[in-house]
């Protein structure tokens, strides 16, 4: 598989507009951790790709959490004592804290005061703000926006319900040669919030597009899932498939102009960390890698110690160090066609090196084989191979004996991955190398996909393939 | 138990003046590795102290050494031509070469000068040497001293015994839950030097006092011992008891006004290593973490190679490495009162670690638990709970897998202990966590202290509660 | 063994100067990696030290190889229309291809030029070249010489012949208490080239005359073989040997101006690595330790995975980094007399070390042993050791537990090994040690060194003792 050198042969400014185009489709919508809002998105996700979409009732126990109450909004304004709506959740999402328990009231400024956020710091943004696990009622507006509020009484009006219902999460499964998984995750929660949930949800949606009808050495499961309460309740009914994850990427915040960071997941050490470390050293951006920490995005649930997955978390800039972070700056000017374009290339070049880490042993480990007479090295008249390509035979034959798979060998060397991996395939076809198991592998390479579609089917109670009929069509309205 | 909080309520201004003042009632005392000097300090810190005292009777074979001879003395003294004293022990007893045999005779200066000890690059300083275990008198002074000394005849007088008796140290036991020990060593065998010496028995001292009569996890061992010779006999006496040695500190060289500086123990790793890295770190103060090294303090003696033991040193400035080291600069103007109390306080952070260092496994492995609920996370208005409190709590449910004590958290996370241990307290009430047993406890938790006393008894043949029937009155007269 | 105290109390300038003598003798011989050139070299070795010749015919299977034919010239020009010789190989061997196939022909300028090869960038200087594995004729000179030639019919002549024969190398065996061997390894086969040849040549000559009728430990095995085939040669014909190599040094490049570089082993944490690291850092030259990599010398075969032996090579500068390589300017001004004799102390610091890295236990494991009462401490009036002296007794003592050898005391204490080593002797002969048997010895200690010639006689089936009767006399006419 090279989904990488495919993916950079079109065009990368038209990837990376289309991937905008896609946020700017899902921008408008309200999401929340449960209702029509991300719904409505996982829809226009089931658009591109092959998604089920599994709905898992209020009052579910999951783990330590119940599944809560379903959130649905129409409508929410603060109207002045003239009557204009001075704050209105139909021109911006944020307005209303997400969440809120439904209210219609007129109340003087004096109590409205209470209820509204703002960020006296950064006085013309809009704050995001959620009530979740609470009983409770607000706004968010600029700070600039409360301070020009008179005095007097004020109509305020949430028109939310949070009944029982469901908490609903999409799923893309795709089948490879082996059951063994590869997990790609991302929040699908955040209301207009341009990096923080559509760079994640764009980059995996094109991802999944890319490996679709390919032939597979692993099987890919894309979640996009409420932030938190669906990664524990995915994680609480399917505990079988998690047991199968072999890596795990959680996508967040890849759409914005910073470099990217990795943080590796709990373990440290795995092949995931590994590739992305690999991956990112050679991206020719500017990258750095961080420890894990229990705290951030659902890798905090997968690598929590009873599970402890080889999940780490791929990021431009970390969430909260940049000052539009949970804010109304974080719009679609925000994130750009080109970083986009050049987190897809990286997350491609990811999975091309994890498909394509095998274990090799050399046919002949006494001493070099004779490369010039297989037309393998350098030829007397000049070179009839570059140098890399012939470093990258004489590592790949060196260290091919049962200990090193080829990712220790690109680490090794200082090699790129791909070119390692194309010598090796090289020398594979000229007979000196021979294709061992992988000795970590967990399943058999044959564990055919039918087995995983059967775990996911047992493990999704509810699963509809079509619920565009539960979404209303106006853009903010929902 | 939480020593360097209570420590810390107390006025640290006034520790150290207690413990400057504690020093001051040493400081005249002329030590040596055995007689009469070396009881009357240990009668003082039994002022303060449950200590017992221990004489091992000269010619006791210890290992490879014999028990020596005891030293005492009276008076020394070099009368110039006309009579007069000009150097004079009574006035500095650094000015007899510590352990001289007898000697009263009068010579020419040119016979005198073999026996005169200067330090000509420090011409204002009379030097500390000492002659153990060779048959020599002699006497230091200062070089400028020296220089005036006229032709003539001089009477010399050292008014000295070296004969059979006792080698005498002190040791204060205080019992624990566990009979598993913590020691705490330092050397009493230095006449008037404040920093190389009394610091380190100062705070050894006020350190027994803070933990006495306290509920404590270890039972601790303060040993006060002549260097070398005492550590030797103590461990070749108490060989079974040194078996139970889980952490260990020497203390020297701790009221100066440098920076702190720990040598690790032999082994290195130990976790008396990673705990005073820890705290020091932590401390505020300029640290220094030192590899181990076979010179130095007692820390030779626990860390050869058939003890091996997890000792450590804890220092300011390096023995050695400031011009003050065995000089009469060494004195009570070297030592500062801040120094000695911080010294203090790191010391009992260092044992509130050793005392809290637990192990705990998650109640709640799979997922995070919901924190909310518990009131032990974000509110939504803002914070309940400071953000590194809340950060401790993630981490210590996190790592809480069997595999990771408090102190690994603590490391891994770069939180302080102390919030690391406060988290995992309030998890365990909330039932978040349980306590498993410490898999490096070489004893039960239930091992009483009434075995840890039984075995010193055993060990120690002749044990004297009071021993100031032996000690004259006089400063600087024994 | 003290062999670098030995050497270090000859005159180096002296040494520098007979090891530059010899390479001088050599100089002028046109090798190959067949050939009289190659014999002719090894009878001047054999002049010097016990060598076994051992010739394997054309067209044995060696691994992946096959012995080539053998290669002799005895004359090439070209001559230009006038009949001037303008490219003489009488005057300088690398003039011709090496290995080039025999031509006698006239063709005009522009069916020459292919067959010339120059270095355009060093117009001044001829390259050397190869044409091994190829059916080629050509000529080698400088960029500036080429440029002005004439267009015209030119003579060309390659009195040269390729024809069934030998391949040829030399081998030196002394016999250790042990049949453990170390491998002393230098490639032969360059023609009038210094640096890359005739320094390793030289100081691997003058090596093993040092060791010649000594007591060894180990066995001690010089090859000087061919590069590559030569290589995989003697270990397609000593795999049992081969298995005997408990460390080796691939000798190459160690006469120029330049600080060493050390390439590690594949292993990368062997003895021999270790032991030329500390070697290196404590020869007050400048060095460099390079990490393995599977291109160099002949290293790549002792290091191929079925081998994967403790080889490392030992250099000056590095192949390919100095403009001088591979071209005419790496002649005898290239390498300089001190640079030589420093690499052969440096590789009799290697040696001494190898052999004298043992393993004690400390007879005083419990505290440390009294040195005082031995006169192996500081005595009272001041020092009857240097420091140095004192804490290598310390250290030996300390770590001579069963788990540490003289190497590993040497490197934790960044002790110089000698002066371990020196008392570790003086504590074992004071009865404070006693040996302990290497853990990492294959083979006892009493393994004769007969086993070690019966085995070479195996595997070596042609030996000849005195090859001179082959070769011709005149310089550079073989």
């Amino acid at each position: 598989m090279n989904l990488l050198r495919e993916v950079s042969e079109q065009d990368a400014t038209k990837i990376g507009q289309e991937l905008l185009r896609f946020a700017e489709e899902l921008y408008p919508i309200c999401r929340s951790i449960t209702g029509d809002g991300i719904r409505r998105t996982l829809a226009k996700i089931q658009d591109r790709i092959p998604l089920r979409i599994c709905e898992i009732p209020t009052g579910t126990p999951v783990f330590d959490w119940t599944v809560p109450k379903e959130w649905n909004i129409r409508d929410a304004y603060i109207k002045a004592p003239g009557g204009r709506r001075v704050v209105d959740f139909l021109k911006c999402n944020l307005h209303v804290l997400n969440y809120s328990t439904p209210v219609h009231a007129t109340l003087p400024l004096s109590e409205l005061k209470p209820h509204l956020f703002t960020i006296p710091e950064q006085p013309d943004l809009i704050p995001y703000r959620t009530s979740y696990y609470n009983d409770e009622w607000g706004f968010c507006l600029s700070h600039n926006q409360m301070l020009a509020l008179e005095d007097g009484d004020y109509e305020v009006c949430i028109d939310s319900t949070l009944e029982d219902g469901h908490l609903t999460y999409g799923e893309c499964y795709l089948a490879g040669r082996s059951s063994d998984e590869v997990l790609i995750s991302c929040h699908a929660c955040h209301p207009s919030l341009a990096n923080d949930n559509l760079s994640g949800l764009a980059v995996a949606t094109f991802l999944a597009q890319l490996l679709s009808g390919r032939d597979l050495r692993y099987s890919y499961r894309f979640l996009f899932i409420p932030g938190t309460i669906g990664a524990i309740t995915w994680l609480a009914r399917n505990r079988e498939t998690a047991a199968r994850i072999r890596h795990g990427l959680v996508l967040t915040c890849i759409g914005d102009k910073g470099g990217f960071h990795y943080k590796k997941s709990r373990r440290g050490n795995t092949d995931i960390d590994r590739v992305a470390a690999h991956v990112l050293r050679h991206s020719g951006e500017s990258a750095e890698i961080l420890e894990f920490s229990p705290y951030g995005y659902d890798e905090r649930q997968y690598c929590s110690p009873g599970f402890n997955l080889p999940v780490g978390c791929l990021m431009r800039s970390v969430w909260g160090s940049f000052p539009e972070y949970h804010t109304s700056a974080d719009n679609l000017d925000f994130i750009r066609p080109s970083q986009l374009a050049g987190s897809l290339f990286v997350c491609a070049a990811i999975l091309d090196t994890l498909e394509n880490n095998r274990w090799y042993r050399s046919e002949s480990p006494y001493c070099e084989p004779q490369l010039g007479r297989r037309n393998l090295y350098w030829s007397a008249g000049g070179e009839t191979s570059g140098e890399e390509e012939i470093m990258a035979r004489l590592w790949v034959l060196n260290l091919s004996d049962g200990n090193h798979s080829l990712l220790d060998i690109a680490e090794r060397s200082g090699i790129l991955f791909s070119t390692i991996s194309e010598a090796a395939d090289l020398l594979w076809q000229k007979g000196l190398l021979s294709i061992i198991p992988d000795p970590g592998q967990g399943t058999p390479a044959g564990g055919t996909s039918r087995e995983g579609n059967s775990q996911l089917r047992k493990g999704t109670p509810s699963v509809s393939t079509a619920r565009s009929d539960l979404l209303s069509s106006g853009d903010g309205r929902e």
